[in-house]
């Protein structure tokens, strides 16, 4: 990406170990995030531009000498950070804040959406599956390198659990991972906050008990109405707006929890609010999609869930400035790059 | 209080029983709370003047009709809050948020700064006690009407448990209660960020490990330096102003979780912190004091926990213009009032 709009398929120098804890990954499925149409509406051009996408599977060519778990030949998956998977913060699930670890497409790093990766940390970072590459599950499977470990992070954070009453506010990608993590969770009654027929339709299908299409005060409103005046016990922030937090955080019902995934676009939680009266609990930040892979893939692999079904439209390499104009024009929720 | 620093001893109408769920307390303790600091600094001046004082033991009197687990003789402590103690709210033990309930020494209620109390909902708001009103325990269990519970309070909304790092922002009432209920919950580590010798020599004897007397930067970087460079798991704000806001935020590991119950006298929580970064969880707000009365009691009763420490002076209800004088100037930490 050279700036807001102008996403381009450029050839780069081959990816190529460096480090010994490095595997070289030839990429087979990627994914664009809804985080990466905030660069894309706002990024500043830049001459030498930036790598690109978080999201991808693909097949192991090579590893360092170091490497011990991940082998040529293994079908892997990454999640959206790299992690060394020994530190204090690795051993606790909090990979996103490994001592060692990052971001790909950033710092010298490969981006996902790209033929090649050297993968930092190999060891720590990729998921070996048990699956072929040509698997009908891999959609799914892709999933879990983002948004659906991210779903599952706002219900984790905002107390999600058998019986509770959630709302989940945003009908992207994650918001629809977020209905899914709540009804896995147990959630009794599901509501999605969205106004896009499609993506709405497809919540309903995943889980969704009632639908608010309004916003600001209104939707306070209606989410009250559908919760007995109380509002809901657990709430997934999805989006990261400041219109959205503020949302969240009004129809949290009293000493329910608020759980954060959305990139806040804010820099403050909004003010006015009455979270210290309410005892409202705010919770989540980036999800440590790798500790989740392990937790959620059982599951995908049974098909008890199916979080693939967020791909909508599916390209190739070529096709990726297409797709994300298409996911910024709302006219796909998610893209799938098969490569 | 008729305004900023101007306190006085009325003679009011005698309270007497209006509701058939009422009780009528004669006081026989009484305390000022650091919140009562807030009106005693800022209060506009009133004509009318406002009642005072939301933490008191008494001697029931008499009891309306419909009062059950309440009689005359009882003697009780009340929690800041009065309750019905059969709403969803009061059955989740979050009676701060009671349907029917609300708060001392406004909207016509009396306040506990005085020689007796109409009490509402008194089955609700009322815990009787296994012992006199003048047991020795009495200072013990009157922090139960607040401060030991505020303090418990935050601590289970930081999510302290055994081995956990600890950092307490406050040495006042409620920061010297932070560390006992931290202490009491298994905590290996217990930083008191505070500045009079006076307090911190208590935090010390009542189970804080470590003592941080700087503020602003070099408080966050004395912080990282005693917890191994991360931060502390559990941070108990205790204060309310926006730099120990600040503070707190800031000196919280990743993963990390904030208990505020300092009442907040900034609108929002500060920006420009890695809050939603490093994974922190926002938690606390007003203490279900009344809940943790059952929990504690036990202890107090044992002399497990000591809470009645935090009194420094004891005075007379004549003496309680001097006592908020005295609270004010630091030249106290906590007054009690006998009658």
């Amino acid at each position: 990406m050279y700036g807001a709009g102008d996403v381009r398929i450029e050839t780069v120098p081959d990816a190529r170990l460096v480090e010994p804890t490095d595997a070289l990954v030839t990429v087979t499925h990627a994914s664009i995030c809804g985080s990466d149409l905030w660069p894309y509406n706002q990024m500043e051009h830049n001459d030498s531009g930036q790598r690109m996408g978080h999201e991808f599977i693909g097949v192991v060519e090579a590893v360092g000498s170091d490497a011990r778990t991940v082998k040529a030949g293994d079908v892997v998956v990454a999640p959206f950070a790299y992690s060394d998977g020994t530190c204090v913060f690795c051993h606790e699930g909090l990979q996103t804040s490994c001592l060692h670890g990052g971001f790909w497409a950033r710092d010298g790093i490969d981006g996902g959406q790209g033929e090649a990766v050297r993968v930092p940390l190999a060891d720590g970072t990729l998921v070996v599956l048990p699956v072929g590459k040509d698997d009908a599950l891999m959609p799914s499977i892709l999933t879990l390198s983002d948004v659906m470990g991210t779903g599952h992070h706002a219900a984790l954070a905002a107390k999600v659990a058998p019986g509770k009453t959630v709302a989940v506010v945003g009908d992207g990608a994650v918001g629809l991972c977020g209905v899914i993590a709540a009804r896995r969770l147990g959630a009794e009654q599901i509501i999605i906050l969205g106004r896009h027929p499609d993506r709405i339709a497809l919540a309903k299908e995943l889980g969704a008990t009632d639908v608010v299409s309004e916003r600001g005060d209104e939707a306070v409103e209606r989410v009250r109405e559908l919760t007995g005046g109380f509002g809901a016990h657990s709430v997934l922030e999805c989006v990261g707006y400041e219109q959205s937090t503020v949302t969240a955080l009004s129809i949290a019902r009293s000493g329910g929890a608020v759980g954060r995934v959305g990139l806040p676009q804010q820099e403050s939680i909004p003010k006015a609010l009455p979270t210290f009266f309410n005892n409202l609990t705010i919770a989540g930040g980036p999800a440590p999609a790798r500790a989740y892979i392990e937790e959620l893939l059982p599951d995908v692999l049974e098909g008890t869930i199916e979080p693939g079904r967020v791909f909508d439209r599916v390209t190739n390499l070529d096709g990726v400035p297409d797709g994300y104009r298409a996911m910024n024009e709302r006219e796909a929720i998610k893209v799938r790059i098969e490569f």
